[in-house]
């Protein structure tokens, strides 16, 4: 179905995608209102759909049919969808405005949650292997032989990740949680917030549309959860965005506790803005408070869990901050997100402005307005839009930081206040009586000043923004969750982690310790660990394709004598001569060199020299080193000897040539290892790119 | 107090050390009992005890004083006592013997114990930084002109690390969960499980005595918890370890969900061990399975959260296994563990053999007794035991496998069932019938059999040990968690995660998104970081001593021309006559390149002599290269420039030098990078070393 554009015509109840099929309720559902004419939008209702069945069906048909798919290749498909929903982003816009948000506020919300599908696309390209086992760290040493080894590997959960998202975000909030799970391998049930399910409904449409996952990887439950959540197991898992209160039902839900399923939460904050003792009037950084401010008060009209709550500047700034601050705020026009005037929309629904009164009477009952009118019933540039849930912003000041309603009650709206405080630490304790936050972020070009209040409240807080001059025209600002970093935040916020780059795409995988001997590790991670067999055949490694080489494939070099002659002549070159290289007396006066030793680099020199294939093949480059360590001196008059091994091959999808990382070993006449590092080359492949 | 160690005299009441110092509860508590005479130990009662004052007391004085202290100072304190606890180790094998358990038992729990502290104490030296904030991974840049960029960081809980124990391991359990904590910088309050917590009494009674730690790191409560849950804070943490069903208990503690507090459980589970197809009785493997299964059995009388309780054999080797199984379990004395003859102590209590006796009854409707008879009361080598927890071990078999009560049912002390499987395909679905595993055991030296059974499995274990012939030797077993590994499992295990070396201390910590402009981040996390400032005086940096050094001091050498003639005598002298430095056209046929091109080993022989400072200083060795990357071909006749900048500075405890790390960008005559690394270098301390 598609949600009808407007006018009275009678609306349609979203369906669900569950268990394969477009699923309609069984009852007529409740009526959803478009934000800004207060008209029925659709309707809304899970009645019937059977949960236990779509949690059976992602396990069953989503779970393996990503299973089968590398890292590379869900990598692939999420860059396709992305690219996909780029092109039909309009009619996303489109349906945005029904939730009462300006175009703006549109794309921080479509365009943001395609951004995250790029993001961990080329993250999972990146900085995950072409297989399907995600190694985690080194090899642990757990006996002296090198016989017993213990290693982490990261394996998708057998389960169904499912996303209890909040109205605020019906296209980011999906998207963002979706791109992590399906990476690493994990089916998505997605359950939109109702206010604005429908912006959602249309989009699960299009990635089901486009056929671009495998079946199962996506379903939609519209409406209420029924009893889904009686039906998780402990390789399921439970992601909520919301309220605090709903974070706290469904945490201690009696079936999520039994089954220790795997619960991650994000609830809204009262995230603080700091501005710094630097910043006064005549500074850049004012003005980037100020400014930061107002935006986060009226971009989605406030209704942003990290939205900025609570306003600390030092007590003798806070006039002219409320003063740049209201002044900002009254050119701000409120109103149908239509009217290419308008800068703040309207709140999802009316009852979220009930809400919103609410909280801003308590709120009254500490601080006291500095800008906005509560007498104001409706602050509307359009008429037309009389019954939208419409409020305008309001600037609060108290000048008591030490009341607790600034702290403990949230308006979740265009609301914050203004609180004074005196030096750093200060500014430190308030920031940390949020009991937990999303975001903090402080507003300053004093250096020390940043690293004490970053440093003395980072506990309370899962990402701080230091804002500057420096920094201000590249920064995203206080409110914008960034893929690549920690979204979540301790207490209030939830407890929890979500996005962060790769550590997003572990919360949906377990981590296991797996302990054995080499052979085993090499076999179950795919990548050759120490101790392994090496494979050595007349064929020089160099001269396979990507295809041919395995892992385990090796070249001895060697032995080469490093005389006295080579590492006088290096020195010259090269120019470095250090003493420890050219000066007996002195180099045995070093603590770790008994006289004269060869250069690091000369003998990582000739260990090439030892390794290489001359002519052209395969081997394309060497693009870098990893982890060298000089173990032992070479001294004059030595031999050394390489054994160099491929450790992991990495096809690149879609190129012509592919990574492989070889362990290289320099060792002495006696045997013990003077040099090992990794050598990281380009290999071609054999066969054309596939597309 | 001390524990009175037998006889008949009145025993005394287990103090509690909360708020500095140590306090008598206000009644005469409930009796303990040897497991082995039944006989009163001692008395136990956490009544008058104010919790909230002992988290109080933990959070000001003990989190303040670590929070004052390095990682590195923090690791110093934990080998310190480490060693004093080794000094007294035959004291607590002495109470522990009263527990029921043998020398090995005690062995088993207090050296273990002791090997954590040694383990996090040496982490925290080798991979935590001097300073008191961690950071994890490297900057993410988020914008293209480099003025912005983000960076995790993690710093401690400002709360107390609540550690409620087991009484199966009263020394190794309380250690295992101190040592992160105390290395993260969080207190920790210790809550022993009554029948055993004389043990961890006399524990914490040393630890306090040695005045090793700061006072409010380490505090003890021996009784119930009382209402020390109702006080916990968002910065507060909860680790449990016990029974299922307290740590559902524990996890939906109304205030614990309130707060978001973060709760870690680690539950016993059906862990199982499976032996592979190819480990016929004439195999090692055979051998090592059966003789593991026995030693799972009985040490600690089963009662380890980590013991096999599901054997999975294949169908034709069920007889041989249960036969040798069997066989071995008939030479086990049970008995007194001051008998120098008995295998196998007590259970903890008699209310424990109780339970495992319901627990037995239960499986044997499924299976069926192959050794061991419930019809013995007693199995005891020494008669003085009359009173004694014994019981002998019990192996069942069960035929269909598909019968729930062996994946169900755990009867937590010596007893275990064998299964036969078909296949590896079946095995792996039969150790996901756990629910969620500790550990999970594959005996087998098919590494094909290992790789498809373990990951398929994975997702159900915190840890699995691939074990034959290859490793026997050095293997550490099943049933141990090791510091390094992670130790923990989804679903019926808890769903936790702890130990796992770094990742056990990170789990006491918050992680943290930073977000700023380079010099920003440089400040808060004490690295230099691409795009802060450099500072280039008349001092060459490699003449500063440690303690002089600042990150951003810098060097800057060149610029040299890379000639032909450097390139060709390179690969004559180096033997590395690569086509790309040696042919032009061959070169030029190369995709990266378009024409001949300098070695990158040249580029950075060439770069060393650049920034070097040939005579001897406090510069005394570089050790090693990280992030090599080469950036943009080099080619004949480019002239490269070498920046050398301080990124982080580690002295190390005790010893006359420290490590530095330079940040090294060589750049071409075009301002382009075409090398970027770090040098890994040792310098010396201008002060002799701190002890």
């Amino acid at each position: 179905m598609s949600v009808p554009r407007g006018g009275n015509e009678a609306t349609s109840v979203l369906r669900s995608y569950v268990s394969g099929q477009w699923q309609r309720p069984t009852e007529d559902g409740t009526p959803l209102h478009d934000a800004v004419t207060g008209r029925e939008v659709a309707r809304i209702s899970s009645a019937g759909i059977d949960m236990a069945a779509a949690l059976d069906h992602g396990r069953r048909v989503g779970g393996s049919a990503l299973r089968e798919l590398t890292f590379h290749q869900r990598a692939a498909l999420l860059k396709s969808l992305a690219s996909h929903l780029r092109e039909h982003r309009e009619e996303l816009y489109e349906l945005s405005a029904r939730t009462g948000a300006t175009k703006g506020d549109a794309k921080f919300d479509v365009d943001g949650g395609i951004g995250v599908l790029f993001s961990y696309s080329s993250k999972g390209r990146r900085e995950m292997p072409a297989g399907k086992v995600y190694v985690e760290g080194g090899p642990e040493p757990l006996g002296k032989g090198g016989t017993f080894l213990g290693r982490h590997i990261a394996t998708p959960l057998h389960g169904v990740a499912v996303q209890i998202n909040a109205f605020n975000f019906p296209a980011w909030g999906p998207l963002e949680k979706l791109a992590p799970a399906f990476l690493a391998g994990v089916p998505s049930l997605i359950k939109p917030a109702a206010q604005t399910a429908y912006l959602t409904h249309r989009l699960v449409e299009l990635i089901v549309e486009s056929g671009i996952l495998p079946e199962g990887s996506v379903q939609l439950v519209c409406g209420s959860a029924g009893d889904l959540l009686d039906h998780l197991t402990e390789q399921d898992q439970l992601s909520f965005t919301g309220s605090a209160s709903t974070a706290q039902r469904l945490r201690s839900h009696e079936n999520v506790v039994r089954n220790s399923v795997r619960f991650n939460a994000e609830a809204d904050s009262l995230n603080c803005s700091i501005l710094g003792p630097d910043a006064t009037p005549d500074t850049a950084e004012f003005e980037l408070f100020v400014e930061q401010l107002v935006t986060e008060m009226t971009v989605k009209a406030g209704q942003k869990c990290t939205a900025i709550r609570r306003a600390f500047v030092p007590t003798e700034l806070v006039d002219d901050v409320i003063g740049a601050a209201a002044e900002r705020l009254s050119k701000i026009k409120v109103g149908s997100p239509e009217n290419p005037n308008v800068g703040m929309g309207a709140l999802a629904s009316l009852e979220q402005r009930e809400e919103v009164r609410r909280s801003l009477k308590a709120l009254l009952e500490a601080g006291r307005l500095v800008h906005g009118d509560t007498r104001e019933r409706l602050a509307v540039v359009d008429a037309e839009a009389v019954n939208g849930a419409f409020l305008p912003p309001f600037l609060l000041r108290c000048d008591d930081p030490d009341r607790t309603q600034p702290h403990e009650v949230e308006a979740f709206g265009p609301v914050s206040t203004v609180m004074p405080y005196e030096g750093a630490a200060h500014a430190v304790e308030l920031a940390r009586r949020g009991h937990g936050s999303l975001v903090g972020s402080v507003v300053t070009a004093d250096t020390d000043f940043a690293r004490e209040v970053v440093v003395g409240s980072a506990s309370q807080h899962g990402r701080m923004l230091v804002l500057n001059r420096h920094n201000a025209e590249e920064s995203t600002g206080h409110g914008s969750p960034l893929p690549q970093l920690l979204h979540g935040g301790p207490g209030r916020a939830g407890g929890g982690e979500e996005l962060g780059g790769l550590n997003g795409v572990l919360h949906h995988m377990q981590r296991t310790a797996v302990q054995g001997d080499p052979e085993t590790l090499t076999a179950v991670t795919g990548e050759w660990v120490q101790g392994s067999a090496r494979t050595t055949t007349d064929v020089h490694p160099f001269r396979k394709h990507l295809e041919e080489l395995r892992v385990g494939d090796t070249v001895v070099g060697g032995p080469r004598r490093v005389t006295l002659e080579d590492v006088e002549h290096f020195a010259e070159f090269t120019g470095d001569t250090f003493y420890a290289h050219t000066d007996e007396e002195a180099a045995a006066a070093n603590p770790f060199f008994e006289g004269r030793v060869a250069h690091g680099y000369l003998v990582v020199s000739l260990a090439a020299g030892l390794f290489v294939s001359p002519e052209p093949g395969p081997v394309l480059a060497n693009y870098g080193l990893e982890n060298l360590r000089f173990v032992t001196p070479t001294y004059p008059g030595d031999e050394i000897t390489v054994t160099l091994t491929a450790k992991r091959i990495t096809p690149r999808h879609g190129a012509d040539y592919g990574e492989v990382r070889w362990d290289a070993d320099v060792t002495n006449q006696h045997g013990e290892s003077v040099a090992k590092y990794d050598v990281l080359t380009l290999v071609a492949k054999k066969a054309p790119a596939e597309s």
